[in-house]
């Protein structure tokens, strides 16, 4: 799997563009992002596990279920969840609109929003935009950035990236962008994610990739424990690399699968490191455990922990909130049976063993803590259950960020 | 049920007393606190539900068993969890350095700690201290105050309290102490609280008042969602009221195990004002749920969600982030049929009907914000279920407070 450039855009076949509506406060970001195919694409997505669900998530979820998009359509700025009938009209509206532009079915079309919850969409101002969010469509880097512009709200870095794989000896390609920096958790995405390939893939093993693609890895961050209503990772395949289509399991389907696993990951980990206010990436790794569940809980629950993110915002080797947090998780494990390390740069300092304090020096650990991507390390036990969760420290400005978002 | 002066020593025949021995850093607060009876007590208790418990928790489980105490010795700075069979011998040491002040049996004291987890307990330190110790000892309002200050940490308020009832024409007491400002989350107190009455009463009752009253008090309180290794309310009665024994259904029972919950509802109120940082005490009232259960699942993931806290924090009336929390809380409800307010100061902004965007006065909301006492009210839909949660804001100083509260 080598880097490449392009994004969302690398694949073959695909457009992007976004423009400034006036969704956002901000008179100077864009709020509206199009990406488009010009053959129908396999298409799959996952979506929040929030009961209360924006009108983006019910209508793109109704029009995934043939498998089959052409285009998406994104606002920032505005959530367009808790905005009843006209809500879901409006999220209708938008698939109708892009539609419009390509003379294609609104069926093709997926939708997504992201902002504030529970203000009407002004639907006004992106239908008076769709021509020049049009002309902003190019098939390169530069549709790539202003769609990736586009779906931003409090995201500081940019997160998006795209890779090639070879299947069949064709090269293939995999390009995404991603959003998200508060209400992030484990249980879906909590984010938006849009993911572009050439693959040639059928809508169902595509549906089964990203489905384990996103356990190891969008369900796997956590900023803030809030999940929220809008959350939709959307992966759309147009074949155009080629390849055999992949329509079952075989070595084809194996690279896809890995490849896009691996790149899902990567963006996770991006967005987990621009968690809101978030000065480091934490990742907390737990082996020895029953199983990968097991692992997975107490994992989630160290990253989760507000007392342990805190500790590393003030690079404080707190090592009994580990303990601690592991305690309240619900999963079994053996309290005598835990070690603990903090792990950065190439260094590891155990600080617990056999789940009581062993002797470590605060200097050298203070160092460890102080890095920006740190590592705690636990074993759990002596079983064979593994996960990685990826999550950021709790800092003065998510306080900040929060206490002011709406107004 | 009025007021009364003396705290954990206005019921009759109770002692308490606190001093300095140098587990703490600081060189001037009390850290050991004893409370001690002339006779023996009907006792209970309850204790957290991490899987991680402190050595004290396992001590005091143990003694509390045949339903009887005459101590209870406490030390903050410390949390003795995490420390290995060492710990649990410190933590027996301590019962039998209590137990030797008055000739009693190890098994008649409970023990509890709070501070820092996994730092071997300097139990030579406390050896040292037991006759200043018993010195100490007052039946009045001092020896209340100097127990109080022993088991605080980062409390910032003095939580305690004493009223006074009537059973059978016998003027009956009970008082109380507690502590606790971060690692407070439902499901067990999250705290130490020791309580005083002299009520006649068996242990059996007594274990079941205690039970009731904590669900619906310390269980529904929430500082950070973290749940402490250390957490235990303790209760003692000594029967010095005089009141026909209490030692089934009746109305005895009734008016005590009333005003036992009314009490332990103002303790752990005045906790959760007292959250770490916080500015703001949160009421988080849900009705209309399908019954008790849902309509507390509601309550607690909405005063538990960090957005939701750094909003009320900020004075935003982001209610949209009330209806996420609900919806990822695992309850059952309909969105479409949430009402949300905001109330304080008598005043009301209902800021969401039928689940959508109702018009209200920003300036309005923001005054009703700004002030410390704030109730989130919710009505989740026709039921008859109801539920109410105590929290707090989410604040610059709860992160500066746990950035650094080890070193």
């Amino acid at each position: 799997m080598k880097e490449i450039s392009g994004g969302i855009c690398a694949p073959k076949g695909f457009w992007a563009g976004g423009i400034r509506c006036g969704i956002k406060a901000s008179a100077k970001k864009r709020d509206v992002a199009l990406i488009y195919c010009e053959k129908p694409c396999a298409a799959a997505g996952v979506f929040t596990t929030n009961r209360v669900k924006a009108a983006s998530v019910l209508v793109s979820r109704e029009h995934l279920k043939d498998g089959v998009l052409r285009a998406a359509i994104v606002n920032s700025g505005n959530a367009n969840a808790c905005t009843g009938e006209a809500g879901i009209a409006a999220a209708r509206k938008m698939t109708e609109l892009a539609a419009g532009l390509f003379d294609i079915s609104p069926k093709q079309v997926a939708v997504a929003s992201t902002g504030v919850i529970g203000v009407p969409l002004p639907i006004g101002v992106i239908e008076s935009g769709m021509e020049d969010l049009k002309k902003s469509l190019s098939a390169d880097e530069a549709g790539h950035a202003a769609a990736l512009e586009a779906i931003m709200t409090t995201d500081i870095r940019k997160k998006e990236g795209s890779v090639e794989i070879e299947i069949d000896g064709k090269p293939v390609r995999i390009g995404g962008i991603i959003k998200g920096s508060g209400m992030i958790h484990p249980n879906m995405a909590t984010l938006l994610c849009f993911i572009t390939t050439d693959a040639a893939i059928s809508p169902e093993v595509l549906d089964s990739c990203l489905r384990t693609a996103a356990r190891r890895s969008f369900n796997r961050i956590t900023v803030d424990g809030d999940t929220s209503t809008n959350d939709a990772v959307i992966i759309m395949a147009n074949g155009e690399a080629g390849n055999t289509p992949i329509t079952g399991a075989g070595p084809g389907r194996e690279v896809f699968e890995r490849a896009l696993e691996e790149f899902c990951v990567r963006l996770a980990k991006a967005t987990a490191r621009d968690g809101e206010g978030a000065t480091k990436l934490l990742t907390v790794s737990v082996s020895g455990a029953a199983d990968e569940d097991t692992a997975e809980t107490l994992a989630k629950s160290v990253a989760s922990s507000s007392l342990v993110k805190a500790a590393c915002f003030g690079e404080d080797a707190n090592w009994g909130r580990i303990l601690c947090a592991m305690g309240y998780s619900g999963a079994e494990f053996n309290p005598g049976d835990v070690e603990v390390s903090f792990v950065s740069g190439g260094e590891e300092a155990v600080v617990c063993r056999g789940g009581a304090s062993l002797p470590f020096s605060e200097e050298d650990a203070k160092r460890i803590l102080a890095r920006e991507e740190l590592e705690i390390r636990i074993k759990a036990g002596s079983g064979g259950g593994a996960a990685v969760v990826w999550g950021c420290d709790l800092t003065f400005d998510y306080v900040k960020i929060n206490g002011s978002y709406r107004s």
